[in-house]
């Protein structure tokens, strides 16, 4: 495979084990770098969610199989591999997608060990590169919606880190402000896992994007204050109606910009699109340990501050109906709800 | 003064130092008392949060000054600290009236020096028992509000912590609870110091009240599912017309329900309602220190996970508007929205 570095993950052939993903759960303090010696660690990283991101989980299972292939022997132990790493989350149709890519490579191939391997590979690759691009076609796109001035809301964290590109809702942000667009941007910390607070404001120092932080429940008074003029967030999944999965509290921001009469915008590749899954309701949503709401774990070190008997919910993502959602903006353009409504499978090409 | 003794507070005449306060920043891991030696104690007591709560606030400032009368030689002394006092936090009305109580007492007293310091001491106990009747007042009141299968969000500490009796909006599903109608209780963990996540589900675990702690961001969800059947929380003031500021992220619950059509109640004591303060916009709202966002801290360390440049935005609480209450429970009845409107001065007495 060619060589791959972006911020989120590297592909280097000097290596013994070329594919290697940065670790996310020890950011924004550490910047630690993960070797994926085989199939297993990629499925542990996902996981833990040292690889996060809905783009990002789909394209690092294609490189990590695509690194892998040639020590699978056969055909059934890879497809096993493939079949283990399209469960490792539920929610992110991005990862379905790309397992079913290779897949769908594996059996047009004729059963000729070499090129098959080959072919999954190029796949891989493939995958990699064209998120780059959906990244880049996703802020060209959006970018015109941000206008001088705008004081943007984000949630959870959806730039380089989410992806191997800019990123999806904070690449659009920042292909606004590349263009000379005065913009500020307020980043939800995002509860439990502080995607926000940690991976977010990480990135935006890095690119030098004026930003506030705030605990999730403080957007609403921003809000009432008309602090926020507008809101853009990611997706994990967008059903075949519009409604979509994203980060736990999206669903919230997406009630109360609604209620303050604030355009919510969501930022996707079409990769995201799940044209077989009819509304939100049919979106699997996972729900992960009690530990992450009872505190926090990080780099430094695991805290619970409530008591270890309290029952907990902890659901990772919600879901969105489309009529609370402004616009859909996807690399293949921005759409309204009457759009999206007659046009998922359309825009998906089936 | 007589003994006193409840979950937040002591006041024991076998000690040097009569009063004492339990340290809310150190729970649920560590129980602490601290000893209050002069009023200055308490107002770094008041401005650490180790007291926090409304009722709490104005009780424990009055008993402060009970207590150091006698030390206090002049009425000037007296006075300085009342002003101090008064001002060490700017949001929670009650701290202001309490105040205001005792230099009315002063005011009226001969100069006679005795008579002046029994009659403070004996007015900052009144206090004292006067807010453990009206917790059990408006619990009386608001258990009518709750029936049998109620899951109920709240939002903060409303409880014992918060008060010197059994709580305001907590002391109303105590209430219920102890009538035997079956309750459950969501506990938003509210950031970022987290009131709900610490104290709320260390006060459900004592009362063995069920309950399940979420983020602040889930509610939503949990809205949305059907699953919240009421809502209920306390208030730092309620303005002449209705309106109340309460814990940032009370205002986002309160859209969040109106959306939802679910019933949201605010339940205090007469001595946070301030007839003076004409609307929600006249309160003035407390923001406090950037690291309390950029990470957390209690008897676990301090931590910080965002960056220390981050700039943030910290307001300590939220003003809710009249027209998305559905009742306000007070210890004189509960009130509808044309009652508050028309009837906060009528209420107070004035």
């Amino acid at each position: 495979m060619q060589e791959m570095n972006c911020l989120s993950l590297r592909y280097n052939h000097k290596n013994k084990y070329p594919l290697s993903v940065l670790d996310q759960t020890l950011l924004p303090h550490q910047e630690t770098w993960v070797s994926i010696k085989e199939p297993q660690d990629m499925i542990e990283a996902i996981q833990e969610l040292k690889v996060r991101g809905a783009p990002l989980i789909g394209v690092a299972a294609a490189l990590a199989l695509g690194d892998f292939v040639t020590k699978a022997d056969t055909r059934d132990i890879f497809l096993k591999w493939v079949e283990l790493l399209r469960e490792s989350r539920p929610t992110a149709v991005n990862l379905m997608i790309a397992m079913d890519r290779l897949k769908n490579v594996l059996s047009k191939c004729p059963t000729d060990n070499n090129h098959w391997q080959t072919a999954i590979k190029e796949e891989a690759e493939s995958i990699y590169f064209e998120d780059v691009q959906l990244c880049k076609k996703i802020g060209e796109n959006g970018a015109a919606v941000f206008h001088d001035g705008d004081r943007i809301l984000t949630h959870c964290n959806t730039g380089g880190l989410a992806t191997v590109g800019i990123g999806t809702a904070l690449g659009v942000i920042e292909t606004a402000f590349r263009q000379g667009k005065k913009l500020h941007v307020y980043v939800d910390e995002t509860r439990p896992l502080l995607q926000g607070g940690r991976l977010t404001t990480y990135e935006l120092d890095r690119l030098e994007i004026p930003y506030t932080l705030i605990c999730d429940n403080m957007a609403a008074s921003l809000m009432s204050q008309g602090k926020i003029t507008k809101v853009i967030v990611g997706s994990d999944r967008i059903a075949a109606n519009g409604d979509f999965a994203n980060k736990i509290g999206t669903y919230g921001v997406a009630v109360l910009s609604h209620f303050h009469k604030i355009p919510f915008y969501v930022a996707a590749p079409y990769t995201t699109l799940d044209p077989h899954c009819p509304t939100g309701q049919d979106i699997p949503i996972e729900e992960r340990k009690p530990y992450e709401v009872r505190g926090v774990r990080g780099s430094f070190g695991t805290i619970e501050w409530a008591s270890s008997k309290a029952d907990v919910y902890n659901p990772a993502f919600d879901v969105t109906p489309n009529n609370l959602v402004t616009g859909w903006i996807l690399d293949r353009g921005i759409f309204n709800q009457e759009q999206i409504k007659n046009g998922v499978k359309q825009i998906c090409g089936q």
